[in-house]
């Protein structure tokens, strides 16, 4: 079992996967951390569509993402997380207006990082994608109109070294402290 | 150690502390912790004003935060970590007018649930706020009209039980598989 902070050390942006499934269970557990994440007034408004079937896998990869970026690793990633966005009226249109915190983007990242930290600890890789086309991975993942596809995010087994890891910037560039 | 999932499922939003302090140490592991996340581009947007002052603290449990919630609790908690937002240019505000996606407040999201999760193994009670003044909690940490303040995260001992765990959805009603 590893502390928070090893897990965060560890995770890197997988960008290239074995081609082993990743067993059914450890799928779940995965979604379950992320359904117990906590979110504004309590709202939930993530939405979860977990593919691992390869024909919707290719489509997402083709058709589900913006061009540029040259992605075609993301058909090879054994599941593909779809994350969506279901906004409630007063806590993510109105309440906003008023205190200027868009709370449903912050809720979508606190959700979809659970399942990337329980994803880790699992010794998988996994890589949030925001680069998409939200039209279309509506389409292919079926999601009714009120839903809106926010990121992907790809897991499976690691075929790579974290040997690029990001550097981050110093704490002192980030933080002060008031004590 | 934990695994992430009981963690996810311990952490509740605490409302109340114990006067004792939180060691700096842990505090700093908290704020590593959520400088080592991941985020669009790295672009790292996030900044935090870490408020130990009793003072300052008062003040933004005054002033900080935005009328009708009752929020005195606020300053009683030990530690408030102040989270705010610099946007970049390109990835924060052209590339999302051709996705759709809000990156920046994605990101914060991530990087804020790293220090719940981190302090949460360390035994610790932590609560979001995104109830907030900007512009007054802006002027009471000293940031630059750049960086924009999203949201507070309180952090203390807990004085209270998770009694009033707030429900979630099942898992049927926020996800379907693709297999």
């Amino acid at each position: 079992m590893k502390s928070v902070l090893d897990l965060a050390s560890q995770r890197f942006s997988c960008r290239s996967y074995k081609p082993n499934t990743v067993p059914p269970e450890m799928i779940e557990k995965i979604v379950e951390a992320a359904r117990l994440a906590p979110s504004a007034c309590n709202r939930q408004p993530w939405r979860f569509t977990i593919v691992t079937d390869p024909e919707i896998r290719r489509q997402l990869a083709r058709e589900g993402i913006l061009p540029g970026l040259g992605m075609t690793w993301l058909a090879d990633a054994p599941v593909i997380l779809v994350l969506g966005l279901k906004k409630s009226l007063v806590t993510h249109k109105v309440a906003p207006l008023i205190s200027g915190v868009d709370y449903s983007m912050l809720d979508i990242g606190i959700a979809g990082e659970h399942a990337v930290l329980q994803a880790t600890e699992f010794g998988l890789g996994s890589c949030w994608i925001g680069w998409i086309n939200q039209k279309t991975t509506r389409q292919i993942v079926n999601w009714p109109p009120e839903i809106i596809p926010q990121a992907f995010i790809t897991i499976g087994w690691p075929n790579t070294l974290p040997e690029n890891r990001a550097p981050r910037l110093d704490i002192r560039e980030i933080s002060q402290w008031k004590r």
